[in-house]
């Protein structure tokens, strides 16, 4: 298989709930005036905490310092892991379970942390550039890895970059066992044609920005077993949403599609405060028995928690697995 | 005629041109999102100098204070004049010069100072609350006067609001003579269904909120003796347009319609320095010649400056008329 350093370099940043009144003429260049922005990565997620938005250096430089917003000190790389025919496709399952022991897991092995972005089209890893030596020597074995650069990929030898460097021991990583919350909202992961973006702009925009104000005749959501997340992301033109039911009902039906029809997800949210950005083996600890298993999962990171989310007809052996392997001794 | 003083208590505002990033998010509220937002009138006026924000007591709490924000400090009342199929209809002319004689000049005569917007749909005449008894009083000669209270009409008399008020003197206000600025655009003056708001959001926005940033391959207007003025208004649920020929040439053309296609109008730009809102006679300075020969106007006042639109084959005419009137002694 191949993996790709892609060529964008991000910023992971969150804006805090009651500042994004502030960001609003930002944000709405960034995902609806494409001509106007720069930015070819950009992705903004709701959670009941604050919105994280991760963007590439141009779409940061429309971001203006404020108190309302949080930057990770950070450059991060975005990795991609492309099937090229070769591998053995007997896997069905798809998302960060695909990837959990080939990139995930050796990672966290060699102390990595990783920012994980799920999207409807692919699954994004984000690794500091600064560990970037590390990230290539760990998972040379296993890809060819490729670097973009203005749209051309070369090969990455190595020796190229590690100048003498040597893996970190194999010592396990300390892991700490984050509680999980298990919201009773259904998700869905939809694209649309980014043509037709316009198409839902209001909708869109009113889900949000608004979404925190009441609305004329709406009754507030009684919900306290529901949660609050809403990731949209622009990247290199592809659209990706995932959504829960409820608020997939405000968008017209016909423009939004899903990879299969009436496809549902459940949430696993971790973190019991927030996980901060140092921390490795997050990923690894839910995606591991996931893979074990078979079981898809979509897996989107955000400036506080982690979120996974598996099908729904799954969430119930998800859970056990889980707790089950939390009571095993770390590997 | 009748004349009705409709059920809206406007504030008029300015918001300076570095200062709209930070009222994106109420304004787009204000103009998508009618759900979320109580206001029934909201107009917003581009000019070089600022954003003119028309707009109701609902519409003005979603304002919040700001070194950004002027607000002139009157409450305004909307003036409309329906023609109830009884008057002489001799006159084809449409706009501000419909109402100069009934409406403007005996206003200008008793010292009412008026903020002029006219609309695709109508003409409202603002006056200062404050102003409403000797509005009535003047104008009660001419119309049957309403009140619209809660969506119904009440006819008012005179005597009801006037206490024994007496109407100023016949001494004419001193008139003072602005500069006029003939600038070289063409403009439209558009409607479209409400109901299709959204699909021209993505547009509006951009034209409204980030036509001052450069947009990627697009040159700069080399044209200095073309004038920014872009105008939208959303009245009672009745969008209203008025923009130039390049802005109108990014809507697609199947959504905007004119009373008859290709209606093209020229700008006359009242005053050489802001006009304030305090003097009174100049919509009537310029409506009566126009009035005097039944020419077309619609008349548009922003917090700055006054802008008189005449159709595109009248502006040689109109100038000289306007430059003509101008020598004369004020009558």
């Amino acid at each position: 298989m191949d993996l790709h350093i892609l060529d964008h370099r991000l910023r992971v940043t969150s804006i805090c709930k009651n500042g994004l009144v502030n960001f609003t003429h930002p944000l709405i260049k960034l995902i609806f005036l494409r001509n106007r922005a720069r930015c070819k990565f950009f992705s903004l997620t709701e959670t009941p905490e604050n919105y994280t938005v991760v963007l590439d250096e141009e779409g940061f430089k429309e971001l203006q310092p404020s108190e309302h917003l949080l930057v990770e000190s950070s450059v991060w790389l975005p990795l991609n892991v492309v099937s090229n025919g070769n591998s053995s496709s007997s896997s069905q399952a798809v998302g960060v379970t695909k990837i959990a022991k080939s990139v995930i897991a050796p990672l966290a092995q060699q102390h990595v942390s990783v920012f994980m972005l799920s999207t409807y089209q692919t699954d994004f890893i984000l690794v500091r550039e600064k560990d970037l030596a590390v990230v290539i020597n760990t998972l040379e074995e296993e890809f060819n890895i490729y670097r973009e650069v203005g749209g051309e990929y070369s090969a990455v030898l190595s020796q190229d970059v590690c100048n003498g460097f040597q893996k970190n021991g194999k010592e396990a990583p300390q892991l700490t066992v984050h509680p999980l919350l298990i919201p009773q909202n259904q998700f869905c992961v939809m694209s649309l044609d980014p043509d037709t973006l316009p198409a839902i702009a209001t909708t869109l925009i009113d889900v949000l920005f608004y979404s925190n104000s009441p609305k004329e005749g709406a009754l507030p959501s009684q919900d306290l077993d529901c949660i609050k997340f809403f990731s949209f992301s622009l990247i290199d033109g592809y659209v990706s949403l995932v959504m829960d039911t409820e608020a997939q009902r405000q968008f017209p039906a016909d423009l939004l599609f899903t990879s299969s029809s009436r496809e549902l997800w459940r949430m696993v949210r971790i973190g019991g405060h927030p996980l901060g950005f140092d921390e490795c083996g997050i990923v690894a600890q839910i995606s591991q028995p996931l893979a074990d298993n078979n079981i898809s999962a979509y897996y989107i990171s955000t400036f506080s928690f982690d979120h996974a989310l598996v099908p729904e007809e799954d969430i119930v052996s998800v859970i056990e697995m889980l707790q089950q392997h939390r009571k095993e001794p770390a590997c």
